[in-house]
C-alpha cells in the first residue's frame, strides 16, 4: 500500500508565461551580422524554462526541443522577443510552446521569426528525482486545443526515442 | 527662413513598452548569492534604451538615470522582470519609466524591488546629431499625470544639472 | 542561355569535421548544478557552423535543427565533447550530424549524452546570396549510408515545413 | 542591559580607493559604436562595491544609487577609467563617491564623463544581517567637506524614500 | 614508519589529449579586428587544464606558463583550434604542451600560431592538497624526446624561480 | 635617398602606467574556487595592451609573453590589482612590466601573486603596419635599471626565437 499522492491544485497557462526581450549584440553574431542559430536556441530554452519552473513551483530541465525552422535572419541591433507558455502537462513532465518575433526597433516591423515545442521535468530541489507538477487549468478553446496536440506530439516523442534506441 | 520641421504622428506609450524576464545567475551576484546592484542597472538601461528607440524610430542614447533605491535583495536562481514604459517625450529627448520585479520561480512570490526614470536623446543614425522624436500620444488619465510629472522631474534635472556645473 | 556553373571539387567530410571541448562552467548551469539545455544547444549549433563553412568555404547560416532529445545531465566542472561532421550536401545547403559527449574529468568516464542534426544554408560574402557548395565525397560506406538518410530526412523537413505553412 | 558595541579603529579613504580601468568592447555598446549607459552603470558600482567592501571589511550591498548624468559618449576602443572612494560612514552604511573619465589610447586626451554617489550596507558573512562599519578617519579638509556634503546627501535620500512611501 | 604510497597505474598521453575549436567572435579582438594574445593564452590554460584534469584524475591548478611567442595574427572569424597533451609528469606536479593553429573557414588554409608548454599540480578535492598523479606511460619516440625535454624545462624553472626569489 | 623619420618627443613610463581591479567571479573559477590561471593572464594582457598603446600612441598587438610563474592561489570574491608599466621602447616594439596582486577585501590582506613582462608592437590604424613608438624617457635610477635589463630580456626573447626556428 503506498502512500496516496498529495492533491495539486490545476493552474492556468497565463500565470506562467513569460516573456524575454534582448538586443542582438555584436558577438551573438556571425561575421554577416546575422544571429547564431544556437543563440536564438539559448534564450527560446531560458524563456521556456522560466515558464515551467513557474507552473512545476520546481527546478525543471529540459529533456528535448523538438524541431525547429529558421524562417527568417535576425540582425546586430534588432530586438528578439521570445514568449514561452505551457501547452501540456503531464505527471512529472511538462511541455512549453516557444514563438519568436524579430524586430527592428528602428523600422518598427514586427516579424514571427521561428516556434517551437520543448519538454521539462520537474525536479525535487531535496533529491533530484523527479516530483509532480500542477495540472493545467484549460481555461479557452485555444488552450483545450494545444493541449491535445501536445498528447498527441508526446506521442510521436516517444516513438522517436524508441526508434532511435 | 528655415525649412519647416516635418509633422511627427503622435505615438501612445502601449506601442513602444517593454519586457524583459532574467534569471539571476552566479555571475550576476556577490558572494553571499545577492544580485549586484550595478548588474541590474545594466539590464534597467537595456530595457528603457529598447522602448525608448522603439518609441523614436531612432538609437537613442542614456543622457541620465534619476536616482534608484534598492529596496529588497534579489538571489541566484531568482527571476527578474523589468518593465519600460515611454512617459514623456520633448522635441529631442524622452523619458523611461522603469519597473522592476523579482520572482522567486518556485514560491511564486512575486515583490516590488525598485523604480527609476531614465532619460535618452535620439540620434540620427547617419549624422549622429539629436533627431526629432514623435509626440507622446496621451490616451488615459494616468498617461497625462505621468506626463505632467516628467515635465516637473524635467525641470529639476535642468536646475540639478545647472548647480552641479 | 545561362552561364554554366563552375565544376566544383568534391571534398570528403573529415576534412571539414570539427570537435569541440569546454568545461561546464557555473554560469551554463541551473541552481541544482545542471547545465542548461540551450547553453549545450548554443554550443552544438557552433560546431556544426563550423564543420558547415569549412565545408562550403562560405560563412553558413542556420536554417533547421532537428528534433533533440537529452539522455542524462552535464554538471557543472564536467567537460563536454561536441563533435560536428557534414553528412548530406545539396546546391546551397548542407546538413551536419552532431554528437556530445560528457565527461567527468576526475572519474574519467564518458557517456553519450544527446545527438542531432542541423542544416545550413551557404551564403555568398559579398551579395548575401545562397552560393553552391561543394558535393560531398563519400568515402566509405558509413558515409554512403549517412547521405541515403540525409536526403530521407530532407524530405521529411520538407514535408513538415510544407505542413506548417 | 545588553552588550557594549566593540571599538572599531577608524580608517582613512584612502586606504580603500579603488581604480578600474576598462577597454570599451564591441559587446558594451549600441550600434552606433556608443558605450551603454547601463555597462557604465554596472562598472562604476563594481568599483564602488570594493571600496566599500575594503573600508567595511564586509561584503556590502548597493542600496541607492543618486541620479546620475552623462555628459560625453564613450566609444569602442577607447578606456575608461572608473575612480570610486568612501566619502561618508555611518552605523552600519556608507557612501561611495565614483568618478568616471574617457580616454582615445590613441589621441590621450582625457575627459570627465561623469560622477555619482552610491550607498552600501555592510553585511555579517554568517548572518547576513548589517553589520557595523568603521568610522570614516577624516584627514584632510577634502576629507571633511566630503563628509558634511555627504551627511546632507543622506537626509535628502531619506526624505526622497519618505516621500516616494 | 610511514604509509607506502598506493601503486598508480602509467597512463599514456593519448588517453588525455584535448582539441578545443573557437570562432574568434568581436569581443575577443581589438578595434583592428586582431583577437587579443590574452584572450588566446586564456583558451590555451582552459584546454591544457583539461588535459591535465584528465591525467591526473584531480582538479589541476596551473603554477606556471613557459615564454609564449605570438607569430601571425589571428582575425574576427577565424577559428582557433588549440591541442594539449601531457608531456612530462612528476610526483604531484605535471607539464603540458599546447599548440595553436589558425584558420580562415572560407579560405581553408591552416597555420600554426605559437605553442607553449604550462605547469600544473593536482589537488586532492577534500584537503585541496597537492596530491599524487600517475606516472606518464611513454610510448613511441616522441614521446620519451618530450620527456626528456620537458625534464629540462623542469630544471630551467626551477633555475628560474631561485633566481627570481 | 629616403625621407628621415619624424623626431618623437620621449615619453615617462608614468604617463601610461595602467591599474586594473576586478572582483574574481565564480565563472573565472575551477570547481575549487580558485581562479583559472588563463583568466589571470588574459586581464594582464589587457592592462598591459592598455599602457602600452597609450604609450605608443597607436593600437598594439602582444607578440610576445615571458614566462610567468604562479605563485598563491586566488579565490572567488577576492580582488586582483594588476599594474603595468612600460619598461622598454625599441623603434616599433615595446616592453611593458606587469605586476599582479591579491587581496581579500574582507580581511584586507594584499600579496604578490605574479609578475611578467609582455612585448607588442605598435600597428598603424591605416595601413596595419608596425610604426614607430616614442622613445621611453627614463627619469628615475629605477627606470634606468628596468630599461637596462629590458634590454637584456630582449637579447635573450631574440635567442629564444632563433633556437625555436
Amino acid at each position: 500500500m503506498h502512500t496516496p499522492e498529495p492533491h495539486l491544485e490545476p493552474k492556468p497557462a497565463r500565470l506562467s508565461a513569460c516573456e524575454m526581450t534582448e538586443i542582438v549584440m555584436p558577438n551573438d553574431a556571425n561575421p554577416l551580422g546575422i544571429m547564431l542559430g544556437g543563440r536564438l536556441l539559448h534564450i527560446m530554452d531560458i524563456a521556456a524554462t522560466i515558464a515551467a519552473m513557474r507552473h512545476a513551483g520546481h527546478p525543471c530541465v529540459t529533456t528535448s526541443f523538438d524541431s525547429v525552422d529558421f524562417h527568417t535572419p535576425i540582425h546586430i541591433g534588432e530586438v528578439c522577443i521570445v514568449r514561452a507558455r505551457v501547452t501540456w502537462t503531464g505527471r512529472t513532465s511538462l511541455e512549453v510552446g516557444i514563438d519568436v518575433f524579430a524586430e527592428s526597433p528602428i523600422k518598427g516591423e514586427r516579424r514571427h521569426t521561428t516556434s517551437a515545442f520543448a519538454t521539462f521535468v520537474a525536479l525535487d530541489q531535496e533529491t533530484g528525482r523527479p516530483t509532480r507538477v500542477p495540472p493545467l487549468l484549460l481555461e479557452t478553446d485555444e488552450d483545450r486545443r494545444c493541449f491535445a496536440e501536445g498528447e498527441q506530439r508526446r506521442r510521436l516523442r516517444l516513438a522517436r526515442r524508441h526508434a532511435r534506441g
